[in-house]
């Protein structure tokens, strides 16, 4: 890679490159080399072991997606756990719900929030926040040893490499399934359903096994390889269409990318994705 | 750019690189460079101008999705024209439909049809579809002249630079509504929500000069730059959801992408792409 640009190298001879304009940030943390850009037209950019994480551009898609689709079908969601997402966007849609009154986050890799922190205010400006209870920790071990209990828990891991791997398991969906209230729900980072189906079938087959409705979700975003990208959403028993609090979100004030048809449609799946989840797709 | 490799550099700091196992095709025609590869894991690739048009492995969302959406909305499409779609796919998608006696194809350069016919059979093999007729000419002067009428006309042109500007324009839909019969639906390539933003506002704008209704409706593929593309779809008075011929797809055999929770989901716009189309959207 040349000074000019920042590239993702992903697998199956893929490759996307942003133009940089100034490198900001790069540290090899314990867990992953950890660098921040400012791109030519796709603003700061956060990496994590070559794989992007974050734009300026387009993060509204992901973190929109992520929590106003549980949000607002959980009828009064008070108690949040972030795992991961340590450049704050996550938490910063979370906290735009009034009805909560804290919300949690476990994030493993201090640089990622102290890189944020520094270069990426559009994020991490809810770090300043006294409704968030920042935790700088492994999530894996949070889940497993918590007495607290939450209505929503969003898992915004890094893909299934790494430190994150273990947030793909049973035992770690176990410990979220007796962490959540009777009308909890999770939403996990799910895949990109091009090029991770074998990933994206066993994540939505562990979900199943806790959780009563285990429904996967899509967005398209600009940075992400192959651009289609799901989430998976399991519930108690809230069903992310028929449960949805119709009229709430505009409460909220503006979207970049959110609205309720959006929020149905992401339901849709394309054939060949429904094709390699048969037999895994639970409705109550 | 090395061997290795074949890129499309996006303007806006954004290229997408896909690893190349053998070079098969290069022509500068008279409209454009023509390429076409072997890649290690996206099948053959085509790229008119160093734009990634067709990759065998994601083609048939495409192409899916620009010809089933009308074409099982039309009560019976018998005659369908395409314009350019030098490739072959979205014809033969078209001529799945039995209904249809006749597809119309009018490509403006030779080259792409010929290198398709060489070494991507794989789209390419409706070339020998006797309910066929392709045409190598200009189909801004085809539209211009021909006293033929059609059921559906679908615009399945490259990007509004070079030889597919003028497709992008008031003249040519003039055309396009006296051509189509009364019931008639054109459907055309729309371009990206995220990158092209003026395009697609002005397209929209131009098609709505004409037609009843305008609707646009999205695919995500995984070679074109961001992922999430458009087509616009412009009917004189039938609507792309209500008048959808409810099971008429399970005629069809299996799909790739397509199926009918697919063909609603599509016509459901994220926020940014409705702001950017505010006062053009018509629904009869």
């Amino acid at each position: 890679m040349d000074n000019q640009y920042i590239e993702e190298a992903y697998k199956e001879g893929f490759t996307v490159r942003f133009a940089v304009k100034k490198r900001l940030f790069s540290e090899q943390s314990e867990f992953q080399k950890v660098e921040i850009v400012e791109s030519t037209h796709h603003g700061k950019m956060l990496f994590n072991d070559g794989a992007a994480m974050v734009s300026e551009r387009d993060e509204a898609i992901y973190h929109e997606m992520i929590a106003h689709v549980p949000l607002l079908v959980h009828p009064n969601p008070q108690k949040v756990l972030v795992i991961g997402g340590g450049d704050g966007g996550t938490a910063r849609e979370v906290l735009r719900h009034d009805s909560v009154k804290e919300c949690v986050m476990v994030e493993i890799d201090s640089s990622v929030v102290e890189g944020s922190r520094e270069f990426i205010p559009k994020t991490s400006c809810v770090f300043t926040n006294p409704r968030l209870r920042l935790t700088i920790g492994d999530g894996v071990a949070f889940m497993a040893e918590t007495k607290e209990k939450f209505d929503v828990i969003l898992v915004d891991s890094t893909d299934p490499v790494g430190p994150a791997q273990p947030l793909f398991g049973p035992e770690f969906y176990g410990n979220v399934f007796r962490c959540l209230n009777d009308n909890g729900i999770v939403v996990a980072q799910g895949e990109t359903p091009f090029y991770e189906p074998e990933a994206q079938r066993s994540l939505v087959g562990i979900m199943g096994k806790f959780f009563a409705v285990v429904r996967p979700y899509n967005f398209t975003n600009m940075t992400y390889p192959g651009g289609l990208w799901s989430f998976i959403f399991a519930s108690k028993g809230l069903d992310p269409i028929r449960d949805v609090r119709v009229g709430a979100e505009q409460k909220l004030g503006d979207f970049f990318y959110y609205n309720p048809d959006i929020h149905r449609a992401s339901f849709s799946l394309p054939t060949f994705m429904r094709k390699n989840l048969s037999g895994l797709l639970r409705d109550k």
